[in-house]
């Protein structure tokens, strides 16, 4: 039985990415409570890590979409932390951007849009979120973005 | 029937800022639960926004500030996620400050004290909060100080 | 009576630091429901603080060496909060890592896991956490490494 959220993923023709745990001792996501902490996902798509700073390698749309991939990620992590059911997400709650940023960059926010317009257009009015957007002099392996977030779960 | 913290503002001479929304698909403070998280805010005065890198164009002072103004628009936040009723904060729980640094500065816990210490005030006992304070190579439309904040409200 | 965690910390041959208090107006760990918080931590070891920047003065694995200094504070703090009694513990919920990185330092992660391995060494599954690495300019006293935590606790 398809879900709500699943459907709408369709509906947007979004394919979310695989949710792989890091190769290390920590892991893609805790619970604690109702509340689901998933560790920061980086900028990647398919065609492999999306590098660069932004204001130098990089333009606003670029660092947009960016961004819009560690959504993805996000969501992905989101749903195997819900055993699949992406229903059961009642809030996002908090995003935190990093936005690997060349000096005099500024539009940090523009960029993190990018992952908050996903998240709206994915959960509607529950996809609506607490957000930070900080310009950073390095990201793991020279990525564009790295996006953390808080969810809320049932 | 003016609040206590109402009360506390007044003599301190305080008049917290507007708490306007964000002009995008995130929202200035989400409730789950008891904790409300707050948005990064950017430091703002009266005379519009605080922008510059500290250890470059900005001491110690004017960072400390300029993270004064993110603190009163934090509280400002909190204040309409308790429709309007301070007293119904019981703790300011953690801030994280982002502070814009040009290389070589290493006083951000000066500064983001402009912030804890407004708290305190504020706040008193219940405004003593868990902290982090980092230097960052840029902020958003090139501000001196982000911080954002988690609030236990009853 | 020593606690279980108490006696790994002996086979591990781990001393936890101090946990003194912040001279300003934060604290160094608030207590939300079953949540705390722990300010961030910056590295310091025997000798005092472990300064510099990574990809410039220190490499990948004195950089591991901070950011295990910095998790044993976090411990040594969560101890506190719990009374000193660490079997309190339920899970280490999320690490945040902030790395004093020279431009062009890609390896924040591996720097992050001198921090990751210690807590799953010290607390085993309860200790595998969601984790965020970033690189910033710039980092307060110019520490190599500071990370702040979320524990659950009993």
């Amino acid at each position: 039985m398809p879900g709500r959220i699943d459907a709408r993923l369709r509906e947007l023709a979004i394919t979310l990415p695989d949710a792989p745990a890091p190769a290390a001792n920590y892991v893609p996501f805790v619970r604690s409570g109702a509340t689901v902490y998933v560790s920061g996902q980086i900028s990647r798509d398919a065609n492999g890590l999306v590098l660069g700073r932004l204001g130098a390698d990089l333009d606003v749309a670029a660092g947009a979409a960016a961004a819009r991939t560690c959504a993805l990620a996000l969501i992905a992590q989101a749903r195997a932390a819900c055993g699949g059911d992406l229903d059961r997400i009642v809030r996002v709650v908090k995003l935190t951007g990093f936005v690997n940023s060349a000096p005099g960059f500024v539009d940090q926010p523009k960029v993190v849009n990018g992952a908050s317009d996903v998240m709206v257009a994915v959960f509607g009015e529950a996809g609506r979120h607490a957000r930070s957007a900080v310009g950073v002099a390095a990201l793991p392996l020279g990525v564009a973005v790295e996006i953390e977030a808080i969810f809320e779960v049932a």
